[in-house]
């Protein structure tokens, strides 16, 4: 997991957008956007483990090993929506945007885009 | 889990918006917001029970002890977003708005803005 | 599951919109839509058969018989949002939009609105 809030930060205040939403969105199927807590490290590790730990065991008919990954990637979505005030991410004291890899690593592209 | 489906239709209702759609967001990292059935209360009972069955029995680094509400507000999500047309949110027959308490009780926050 | 990104894409270019956003909602709480791989069909496969197995083996009080399609719908989700560009869906190079039905077969309605 990469905390991404800075970047995503950012492009809003250089956007010159007042009140309204961000969207943030993975053009990915093997990976997936989160917002979570910024403070410990642990939660993103414990995450991460847990993200893992919940896949079943089972056999996958997709070919390419990467079952896991397309199963995480819509249980935690590939995307996410956060409000804008007066030109600033609105995120809780404790929140963060975490771009979550799940078949990397790989080169990768998130699309940021803002409504007013 | 509270429905607040009367609070968010209010403050629809309030803006005077006519199309458009409608964010709600949790500011926090261990609750988390979604739609389900608001009928039969039932459904509500499971759904928090079969949420915290899911948690794989693992240890956790973050040493709060509310690993499990983290990961569960991952997956279940920070916000949902409505369509709201003439005016009004256009759920389903059967769908309600639902905030999901999963470290509490405590204080929480829910914002919600409009875009038309 | 289905994919819809043919019809959703027609819904963006009938509308004549350039740039924003493209909501997704499914108006029920026994179904739910995702954006996956859309080329090899047994991801698809694969999906459904990992969420019916992630679902907890436990005594639900919801009389229907259908609560493993209510959790599902939440952890999955009601809605998706894409991104528009130049009055096109912005979708990865191997993503879909895929309606889930967790209770079929039923009739089914999507409901899609676009912001720009």
């Amino acid at each position: 997991m990469t905390d991404i809030s800075a970047q995503v930060s950012r492009v809003v205040c250089d956007s010159g957008i007042g009140d309204g939403l961000c969207h943030v969105f993975v053009s990915h199927t093997t990976a997936a956007v989160t917002v979570n807590e910024n403070a410990d490290p642990d939660v993103q590790r414990d995450l991460i483990a847990a993200f893992e730990a919940m896949v079943p065991q089972m056999t996958f008919h997709h070919a390419e090993g990467n079952s896991d990954a397309h199963l995480l990637s819509s249980l935690i979505g590939e995307s996410v929506i956060l409000p804008v005030e007066s030109g600033q991410l609105r995120l809780g004291t404790w929140q963060g945007i975490f771009f979550v890899e799940l078949d990397g690593p790989r080169r990768r592209k998130v699309q940021v885009s803002l409504i007013g």
